[in-house]
């Protein structure tokens, strides 16, 4: 196994033991992307020497053993650009701001240096992290979308380019690329993680992600990101995730649901056959639940909100820049401009409403299963596919993990999404990796041919 | 001392020892219902023979030993008249819904009667829990205001007609009227109580407070508010409080600071020097701070939003029965709906960047002291007082509690207001324990001639 194979948590192992240096593991992560970055497209800026600078650190702070407490040490992450950078270029995807050089750091990139972490470089993000696709291609095939917003964080995991990456997601940002490139993407409760010096498109909405190739490695990426010494103003004091609890096997089985959404018929039939079997031969006592009537709105009532804060916030780009605007988002500012006042505060009040029927629904399970996109990534490069079975859950602002467990049409991935109740991250990731672990061992069994 | 000069703990001890039988302790506090309310006016409806009724089942269960998990069982509980009641009317303090019968409780009074309370009546609010009075006088000088909106609740506690009672906050509703009547007034983090089946007003500023007569009550009452079990689309899963936590001394004394915020100018010379006195006095390390100047614009910021949510969420009752609303409450609708949704989302984006200041000025303090009111209880009935002084507080949803440690002018109650970060509602509460232990200790050594 290459080091660039590695998952964080091997990789952290490894140098705890004092079997890899960090310089080694970046210079593997690097290789990986001068081999692959030509065809895939996932970084908007990387910087070997920087990268190999701050592995030289961490394996200094290792060697004179000052490394309590840094858990992401020597650990390389990339980071979406849109996340403000003191030391790289931040672009947000639009050539609007071309070259522009942050003076600080947006708070997650602190809490990812302040634990360790080696930034490797900024990650392609469709155009103001919404639709409007960068120059990203699926690794799985490269005719096909990464999906999006954070395109570049999911192609990048994948790829073997890094074993750790930080998105957002404001309706599927990050559960749809996982699902399109076939790793765990992991959006925790809305309000945990800070959101301070990321562009702010609408902070109804807007959720920072990690993505990762195991679930323990996402726990451990979001728990960094939790940082629940410090409150920002727009964080809430909501639990931490707590990892070993994460980690614990259940004594008793985990109680589950499957919820078609009012979405349903938008997935592919064999979407739909996929999600029911892989459900059926879990082998676990699923309940099949339906959500209550008020959410068939969640889909109008999110792009209210979401056009009406994406038109204030991006207001200046529109008034200075309009004709450097995709024409996609140019068409959905002009829409949110024309949103009153007092449909957007109806559709802040009936998002109250609906988050008190996902909680009542979902508060009766550990999870609840529900197909994380309509399909695996559809062809051609022009769109980032359809963030359609994201989009209640975002608005609810419940956690919610895609996990690589099935196969879409052509043997592209296909992720299944799980989600449960606000602040019950720990639960959520603890039933995720339950599901992984037999998974994964199903298909040593199979591999084997014992099944 | 009488039962109605209980406070709840006080009484449930009482009960739980069976000295005395929830009857006993109801019929003494209509006692002095019927004997004070002529003067007072603290009630919107109150029902005595639905009271002795409620008390006699919360007897019968303590006889059949039924009452495991029902802490406030037979203990008599006051409801600011906007939260709905299936049983009584709720008419929200304006003539437009005199007589209106809700045909449900709201989440509130369902979990008050699920912890075996007496639902003694509905007290007065102010127009729509806005500013225009009801009939309530204060209790200490019945030519002044017991304040708003929530002065019901705050005078029947003062007048020792209920221990314990139920309002709501927007701006300095719970904090304002406890400080005027010199009674404990506790308004928890934002988003900890449900808020279903309440009037709603302005949900981004509009939470639930309790008034008592002692800290403990209140952590009691708010801890069953606070439903751990449940979630609704309105509350967070944030901390909950620990009552037997509140309860502990301290080891080491709290960290505390003071803070003038920038309206200091509008308290009295002689408030200023009250507080600033009672600081010194109270024999502990002080630090005076400062609030970030980005604090100034809470105000404002405060009044965009309520006002602008205000007109939305009370458009219907303005565009059916204008000439039903008061002058002041109409010109505030008007000015409501001016508010352009930039200049909304600009003051949404606002509170953001404030609660954030806030968060990082609070979070190295248990609590921080600052005034409550500018005064005690100005003179006259036709206003309700100033809520300036609970203003940057309700914006960013800390908790905050209101002691009545000072005399104001002429003998007047005067509170005292303790905040600290959001989500740390049992720590204030323990600091206000702590601090009110001192006060009777003081007292009583004055009142022996040690002091």
């Amino acid at each position: 196994m290459k080091l660039f194979e590695l998952t964080a948590s091997e990789a952290i192992e490894k140098m705890v033991d004092e079997e890899i240096l960090s310089e080694e593991l970046i210079a593997s992560c690097l290789g990986q992307i001068e081999t692959k970055e030509g065809d895939i497209g996932a970084w908007s800026f990387w910087d070997k020497t920087k990268a190999l600078e701050q592995a030289q650190l961490a394996d200094t702070r290792r060697n004179i053993k000052k490394i309590s407490g840094l858990s992401l040490n020597g650990v390389p992450v990339g980071i979406k650009d849109i996340f403000d950078t003191k030391d790289m270029p931040t672009e947000n995807g639009t050539v609007i701001h071309q070259g522009r050089q942050p003076d600080h750091d947006a708070a997650v990139v602190r809490l990812l240096r302040e634990a360790g972490a080696v930034i490797l470089g900024k990650t392609v993000t469709a155009e103001l992290a919404v639709y409007t696709p960068g120059k990203t291609k699926n690794p799985h095939d490269l005719t096909r979308t990464p999906g999006g917003s954070s395109s570049g964080s999911a192609a990048a995991v994948a790829a073997g380019m890094i074993p750790l990456a930080v998105g957002t997601q404001t309706n599927g940002s990050v559960i749809r690329p996982a699902s399109y490139c076939g790793v765990v993407g992991f959006k925790p409760s809305f309000g945990t993680i800070p959101r301070a010096n990321i562009l702010r498109q609408a902070p109804s909405l807007d959720q920072v992600g990690v993505f990762s190739r195991s679930v323990m490695d996402s726990a451990l990426l979001a728990s960094v990101l939790m940082c629940p010494d410090e409150q920002y103003g727009d964080t809430l004091p909501m639990p931490q995730i707590d990892i070993s609890q994460a980690e614990q096997p259940f004594s008793k089985e985990p109680k589950l649901g499957f919820i078609k959404t009012p979405v349903w018929s938008e997935a592919s039939i064999s979407t739909q056959d996929r999600c029911l079997a892989y459900v059926s031969e879990l082998g676990l006592d699923i309940a099949h639940i339906d959500l209550p009537l008020v959410c068939e709105q969640a889909v109008s009532c999110h792009r209210t909100i979401m056009l009406c804060e994406m038109a204030h916030n991006y207001n200046n780009l529109y008034t200075e820049s309009r004709d450097k605007i995709s024409p996609i988002l140019l068409g959905m500012l002009e829409e949110g401009k024309q949103i009153s006042i007092s449909d957007y505060l109806d559709a802040k009040n009936l998002l109250t409403e609906i988050t008190g029927e996902i909680d009542a629904t979902l508060k009766d399970f550990d999870a609840v299963i529900t197909p994380a996109t309509p399909a695996g990534a559809p062809a051609g490069l022009s769109s980032t596919g359809s963030p359609i079975f994201c989009t209640v859950w975002s608005l609810c602002g419940v956690p919610a993990i895609s996990l690589p467990l099935l196969s879409g049409d052509l043997g592209m991935p296909l992720g299944l999404q799980f989600v449960s109740c606000r602040g019950t991250d720990t639960r959520l990731l603890r039933v995720a990796h339950r599901v992984e672990r037999q998974h994964f061992s199903d298909m040593n069994k199979k591999n084997k041919g014992v099944v």
